[in-house]
């Protein structure tokens, strides 16, 4: 866990008593970085959070060099985007930005890091939220382009249309003049060696007949999202993955869906999920956090916390969130070991964290 | 329209009072079947509620004919739903058998009348939800199986999974052997001439320079829904589409995603929708309706009207809904000129309606 220590001067029995309060403050893994300033001035409240997947992260499974290569691309996702939002530009723009990254680095479960679905191929969704207008596009079931998030960026621009799947959705980004990549460029040996362990699984199942093959959970952690309060208190969230290894019959999890797995609205905030997506599906995880705080005047926190730990656990799903408030104030949980997640803010907050800490 | 006059006694000065009491009732588009008695007996409080499509639904352009064939397909499959209720049987076998009699049906946009895309197939969509378990199952962009709600429940109850799309669910359908159909089984004239119109309407615009292509709405109404409840409390709501003709792209519309054109939960109502589904998407109008109940104590009416009227009406978008609540308690709404509908409940309401009445 790093702890930020911008606003800290050790020096001062203050200062130790701020790092002390921070450490404390710090120790929970549903954090609610809020603050009353935020409420204040309208220029000072934006901030990013980004996560990079939740699942059996865990410390004793990590080495030093992963640890420091995750925590590196996490930091690279959040200054792109901040300096955006610092600069006064949309949020769109910000979580675009990040998001780019992490598609483009292969340690996440999107873009260039993408699981084999069952054919070999991958399979990517992507969704993006416009908190301001509603206005929301997103492209399920792509293999060409690089950047899916950039594909459902488009669709939300350039039609009427939420959702675009499959061959139709990439014919719709070439003539766009969207960047397409040979889906060799989203071969790794890693991704590959997963997709072989899950078809050896699954094939020791069949020859026990002991159960139903679709049944056989492959869901591969690393689904990455960002969400971003600009100075202008637009909310925008944004959502791409990869999907399952050895994913079967077009299967689309709730990465693509409105309300599912990515929500934004400026009146309340912004979500972005990850984990097994049917029950974020079952439960419109993503629109629930914002209805809660509209409807029951939830706070932040207790939304998410309720979304997680009550909707998803009784269904027995897996998982976790990140979100954003149109004060700006941020939560992220989860009930997996770990999940992947970074948050910065004018603040000066700069947290990445990973375990459960 | 159609009044129930079951309940109802002209030789007594009460039956006359009853009567132009259920005249005045009937004489509203968004109706609210509710009746204390529905409140009293679980056993009493069975119902199923149908829609057939929102649209430009006007009398002046029906014939007698038309009219007399809507109204016969839609008490055949009330009738069919119903049945099932009354035997005990379970909602989702309720609404399976209904919505299977509207897509066998060439009347509406869904199965055997389902529309024509940008290459001259049909693309159906379809989804349901059990409002016990919020189990949920969809289909989307699929082109040979008959009856596309089937599949429906088949993923819900044979994976894990909620949405499966194209190739990879019609590889499902098949493999589990549903019934499977050659793409002319959808082949009707009336449709083709659609797509032909569509076809000529965008060719003239492309020649005009005029606007950008993707922005022509050619929604076709007559998305088909049913939502019943049934004699131990359960709700289950089901959707299926043929989506717009001349669609492009992969485009996937509100009826196979959870919470937009379809929702149940028995702790409050189940929803269906039809319209320019984009809308429905954005402002997850099914989910919606539940949680204006559940978090705000909306009625059932009061819940589909302002999901109706402000949401979906404040971002410009048409269309309608039906619900049914866990109390028997039925709304249907919409903003368009029509929209075909139909309500049956142990009350011995039967009610079918097509105009704004």
């Amino acid at each position: 866990m790093k702890i930020n220590l911008k606003h800290s001067n050790i020096s001062s029995p203050k200062g130790i008593y701020l790092l002390l309060l921070t450490l404390v403050l710090s120790n929970f893994a549903c954090a609610d970085r809020s603050s009353k300033e935020s409420l204040t001035s309208s220029k000072k409240k934006y901030a990013l959070v980004i996560h990079g997947g939740a699942g059996t992260i865990k410390k004793e499974n990590m080495t030093e060099a992963q640890e420091a290569a995750y925590t590196k691309k996490i930091q690279e996702a959040l200054d792109a985007g901040f300096q955006v939002l610092e600069n006064g530009g949309h949020a769109e723009i910000a979580v675009q930005q990040a998001i780019n990254i992490l598609e483009n680095s292969p340690l996440f479960n999107a873009g260039k890091g993408a699981v084999f679905n069952h054919k070999g191929q991958q399979e990517m969704d992507a969704s993006i939220m416009d908190g301001r207008t509603l206005n929301s596009g997103a492209v399920a079931g792509i293999r060409h382009i690089k950047n899916p998030i950039n594909a459902a960026i488009l669709v939300k621009d350039s039609t009427r249309h939420v959702l675009l799947s499959g061959q139709g959705a990439e014919d719709f980004a070439k003539l766009h003049g969207l960047e397409m990549v040979d889906s060799s460029y989203f071969y790794s040996e890693r991704r590959y060696q997963s997709l072989l362990r899950a078809q050896g699984k699954e094939q020791a199942l069949i020859q026990k007949k002991s159960t139903n093959i679709e049944l056989i959970d492959n869901h591969q952690y690393g689904t990455v999202g960002c969400v971003a309060l600009d100075q202008n208190g637009n909310i925008v969230a944004g959502t791409s993955t990869g999907g399952m290894t050895n994913k079967k019959y077009g299967r689309i999890g709730d990465s693509p869906i409105i309300g599912a797995g990515n929500y934004a609205n400026n009146a309340s905030c912004g979500v972005s999920c990850t984990g097994t997506g049917e029950y974020f599906i079952r439960t419109l995880a993503a629109h629930q956090v914002s209805n809660l705080i509209l409807l029951n005047n939830f706070s932040l926190k207790e939304a998410v916390r309720q979304v997680i730990h009550q909707d998803i656990d009784s269904l027995g799903g897996t998982g976790g969130m990140i979100a954003l408030d149109k004060n700006g104030n941020m939560a992220w949980d989860f009930n997996t070991e770990g999940m992947y997640r970074g948050f910065k803010s004018a603040h000066g907050d700069n947290i990445i964290e990973m375990y459960n800490e």
